[in-house]
């Protein structure tokens, strides 16, 4: 019985996200999914990230957390637009659904964009599950997390097209292991792009910006 | 519909939930479940907790986890009995549930135990919905993720016992403001027992062994 809601659910949400891919390519942007555990990094990540690309790529961030607007605040003071979705208006949910971020892009004028990232709710299982229209899906991996985590949690690393090993400013100071990390991820999704860097120092961005560029402009 | 089948799965755990609880009191066993993001550091601060607390405190393990049996191999080898779950048997699901820990909890031979400590799977969100017929829950946070994730995930800290924050070695260098942690804890769970500790050094491990020391043999 379960099983079968959740097929139902899982089904109306592919559906969705199709409708919602659709209409952001008839836009002409590029959306972006970035998934990572609670505390990698990602806004962070995300506030060097579009300090480096705007103009250039005229960029939109939706915010996904279960509660408060902390992110989004932040983000907003790049000067980019910004949605916060708040999930416990919906019971707490653990990841971003499709009809979510439908409703959350009629905020924007898709028109002057090329760019929409969505930075999911922190949580390395759930929101791997749920396609949300987006041309690309990243994970943000913490090396102060453990080189296990490829392996513990294959899904989020199967299907993603790009993952960044953040806070490598911290490995002087961790016993972390960089190829055994690499190494785990590639043997869930080999050939997978890997990008070795600091979001607070921002060592080692500029390649991690070439990829985003790339696949935008692409 | 997804609603309604959703509270009879919850319906349905707790009342397994309160069979396993009760099962556990008959058998004088104390049930600890542990929760955080992937990569806080909750193995290691077993391995830690387990070499000091045994013999005195007769303790087994059960590990969740979506997939390899890394942990339990690591747990294996403190010498206390270890079960590993893997969720991807059923689903991949994102936390623990009654009927899962009853199973596991079958390995054992609970005449023989005080202590059974459950690492749930490594999820800042779902498993704090899910009642096991456990007697405290603790959530470990570690230094890294940032100060505001009891803000974020209020329902995990609301419902947990006791918070460890973890990896405080890692302190030196990282901007975090422990005591600005510590309030936003404190603003979700009143009065919440917090225990700042690094597991890697052992720094601050006494409190916490203090604290459920006297609560199983409360």
């Amino acid at each position: 019985m379960e099983v079968k809601v959740v097929r139902k659910v899982l089904d109306v949400n592919n559906t969705m996200a199709e409708q919602n891919r659709q209409r952001f390519a008839e836009k002409g942007v590029f959306v972006l999914n970035l998934m990572s555990s609670p505390g990698s990094g990602k806004t962070t990540l995300l506030e060097k990230t579009l300090a480096r690309i705007m103009p250039d790529i005229r960029s939109a961030v939706i915010v996904g957390d279960i509660c408060t607007t902390n992110d989004a605040d932040r983000l907003a003071k790049t000067g980019v637009p910004v949605v916060q979705i708040n999930t416990d208006g919906f019971g707490g949910d653990c990841h971003l659904a499709a009809h979510v971020i439908a409703n959350a892009a009629s905020n924007f004028n898709l028109e002057t964009l090329d760019l929409l990232i969505v930075e999911n709710v922190g949580n390395l299982v759930c929101p791997a599950e749920f396609d949300i229209g987006e041309n690309a899906r990243v994970v943000v991996l913490s090396v102060t997390e453990g080189e296990d985590k490829p392996l513990k949690y294959p899904l989020m690393f199967r299907v993603c097209d790009a993952a960044i090993l953040n806070k490598s400013d911290l490995l002087p100071y961790l016993d972390y292991d960089i190829e055994a990390a690499v190494s785990n991820i590639r043997k869930v999704h080999p050939n997978m792009p890997v990008f070795e860097l600091s979001a607070k120092t921002e060592q080692g961005i500029d390649s991690w910006l070439s990829w985003l560029r790339e696949r935008v402009r692409g």
